[in-house]
């Protein structure tokens, strides 16, 4: 762990306009405020979604930049009704939410007795015992782990139990606090597999069920009416700020615009989305070496099409992608930079960082980067450099119904735009653009992994 | 404030069975766990009220207390079903929930412009700009205040509003902390006055709905399907540990059985049910001078029938009530004890507590005590004595669809149980009792505040 370089490259005044101008403006949290207020969830295929890609192509035009949408089909997929209970041994309601992707419930619901598993191994060493069953994949995320620890259950447990012949599946919400609030999330099923429903019951109805379970058999009913529209037409959202040198040459910055249903996205991602219109904006009136691209992408959270779209139409650019940062982490206070490159990446950024330190970021190294939505720059040897941000309350109201503006502090929103306007300007103005790093396979997951809460 | 006296009047043998039966043998929580897993939400009138009953009355049995019932009649009020949504600058799901006691609304809801009020004399001012809007209240809980100081909101809101020609009433919630969960409550007409509707909406709800009003004019909707049926017969479930040498003498110690429909009522009050059922089996095995008296009242929530009902039906016995405790403060450690009687009452009490030292209370002092319940005993000048509990989470999920087991810690519960079986046997053995404070007018309000939470 190294401190920031004494030896300053970013020229002082430079600094002092782009963390100045994200501190005392005030836009990114005004802008988020629009967003979650007047326009509301934009889950894609929604009405809301295609109200945001109007209006942040309005913003970034409004900033200044050229700006201009790029096309993806996305899915359609809608919530509809949803409830359950503990029929036995006694009547509880369950506080439960549809799976991102689920099929729904026949009429009347699907009902049965409950069978509890703790990792996709289990389920499968369930066998016959499973069958016509109600699976509840039970964990201990906030105790002993993280988001990235457990999302595979959400992910695959419904693949998985449909495969031992369950009826539907019980997840325990991926959340490090509750108010009996459910968190969904996206499900994938297998092209050829069995598919069944599944739904995320909140922490307390999950340990109620547990409880239950001690006790003797439990029997629950679960009613969802959700389902799947044909595939609509969307887009990514694409700003420019044009390099006054080698405007070939991209960094670029990513978003995204799209949230689930049960909220207003403010912190998964309208905080993102304003993150990166802001540094844009700011980096915009320094003019800078190479082109900053900001790419507010749609439907990362339940297909990545935008991101998959992007790196598809933007292939024969990807050579002259220097770096990608991705803003999808909340709206929590920065606290360090992580260098995903060639050999040196870290210590060759770190001298044009000194800024951060008056922010409160701790170091600057070499390590993990990235994001769902630039992802599939990977495989394209893109560095990818990430500004960590305090997630310790991230995963409270993360995919659920409490992802309000409210979460949000402005300062700390500030000092993430200041951050990621610092360093874009970095990487789009030092001479040298960074090392590249070895190309990855492409990840498989539709919707990998988030940085862990601890 | 004074730390107990070093001399110790309790034998300590006894302070050692007392303290060390509650701690090691777990018995509070597990009959909390079997009261809230397995009989559920228990509001006035439900069946899960009726099943409580019998479950009490036999666990008292099971401890060897003379138990039996005293019938009292409770109001039958259902929530049936409730949404809402703001209709305008944008769509928005409410998350609300009726207010006990409330009328319902009309088929197909009520829709309207919003208009903000933060005070009981706010809403008069508003005069005729509130004829037939929704009035919004507001109110900084949690920031300047806590649940007593505005609490009126919900049990005068509804009708003050109705006088002004209101169509309904949105409350925020009475809350400390929040997911997007809203918190219920009892509110109370006047019998001559108009009803009409009120609800609470989530804390969330509440800052959205305040930020749009900031933008321009709010529409909204909500409908309530929440009605009242007539009367119904329930009961207090008392259990007697008969006092060796002056059996009329009565130490009371109270909670309430009933609880809000949304959650199990763990902390609200199955917690002091089981505090005082296992205060009332330790004290039973030491023989003590006067009577302990547990009294698990039905419909604190909604009416406080049982509360009535009980002081009506034993009015000739309460000169001979010598003290009277009510464990309704949730399931959090105890901290102090608080003693409401005649002069000296502190001093007499202290040297018979020395065992709280060792349970982490601070002081035994005079100061107000007393609770919903044993209300009605304070104009009989029976001394009010109170274990007063870390409050500190109380108010995040009160009246909530979160007040279930997990935000119960067994340890805290154990001691408080443990606090409560030591000042119990001390008021039932000390040679004199506590001195009567003068009687106090009868508390006007259904439902008194609670303690409040900062």
């Amino acid at each position: 762990m190294l401190l920031f370089a004494a030896m300053l490259l970013l020229p002082p005044d430079v600094a002092q306009r782009l963390v100045g101008g994200a501190l005392s403006d005030g836009l990114a949290y005004a802008r988020l405020a629009e967003l979650s207020d007047t326009i509301g969830p934009r889950l894609s295929g929604s009405a809301g979604a295609e109200a945001a890609v109007k209006w942040a192509l309005q913003r970034l035009k409004d900033d200044g930049l050229a700006a201009h949408l790029e096309k993806v089909m996305v899915p359609h997929w809608v919530r509809g009704e949803e409830r359950g209970e503990i029929l036995s041994p006694a009547a509880h309601p369950l506080f439960l939410t549809a799976l991102g992707g689920s099929v729904g419930t026949p009429q009347g619901g699907i009902s049965g007795e409950v069978i509890e598993a703790r990792s996709l191994p289990e389920i499968a060493a369930l066998g016959e015992r499973a069958r016509g069953k109600i699976i509840f994949l039970n964990h201990t995320m906030g105790q002993k782990g993280g988001y990235g620890d457990f999302v595979g259950l959400r992910t695959h447990g419904p693949a998985e139990a449909g495969r031992v012949g369950a009826s539907a599946v019980l997840l325990r919400s991926l959340a490090t606090g509750s108010l009996r609030s459910p968190h969904t999330g996206a499900t994938n099923y297998e092209a050829a597999g069995p598919k069944i429903p599944g739904a995320a019951v909140s922490v307390e109805d999950a340990e109620l069920i547990h409880r239950l379970l001690q006790r003797g058999p439990v029997k629950v009913r679960l009613t969802l009416g959700c389902h799947s529209l044909p595939d609509v037409e969307s887009a990514n959202v694409v700003g420019e700020v044009r390099g006054r040198e080698t405007p070939d040459e991209v960094v670029l910055l990513g978003a995204h615009l799209d949230s689930w249903d049960l909220a207003t996205g403010a912190t998964d991602d309208g905080a993102g989305v304003v993150i990166v219109m802001e540094a844009a904006r700011l980096v915009a009136r320094e003019h800078p070496r190479r082109t900053v691209r900001a790419v507010l992408y749609m439907n990362e959270e339940n297909g990545l099409a935008g991101g998959k779209g992007y790196a598809a139409a933007h292939q024969s650019e990807l050579a002259r992608h220097v770096a990608a940062l991705e803003a999808d982490s909340g709206a929590g206070r920065p606290i360090g930079v992580s260098v995903q490159a060639g050999e040196g990446g870290a210590a060759q950024l770190r001298p044009w960082l000194g800024a951060l330190e008056s922010l409160g970021l701790a170091e600057a190294a070499d390590g993990d980067a990235g994001g769902a939505d630039i992802s599939p720059l990977e495989p394209f040897s893109v560095p990818m450099i990430a500004v960590q941000q305090d997630t310790s309350h991230y995963f409270e109201t993360h995919h659920s119904a409490a992802d309000t503006l409210d979460k949000v502090q402005p300062e700390a929103l500030a000092k993430t735009a200041a951050a990621v306007a610092v360093v874009a300007y970095a990487l789009a103005e030092m001479p040298q653009p960074l090392p590249r790093p070895p190309p990855k396979a492409p990840r498989e997951s539709r919707e990998p992994p988030k940085p862990a809460a601890h």
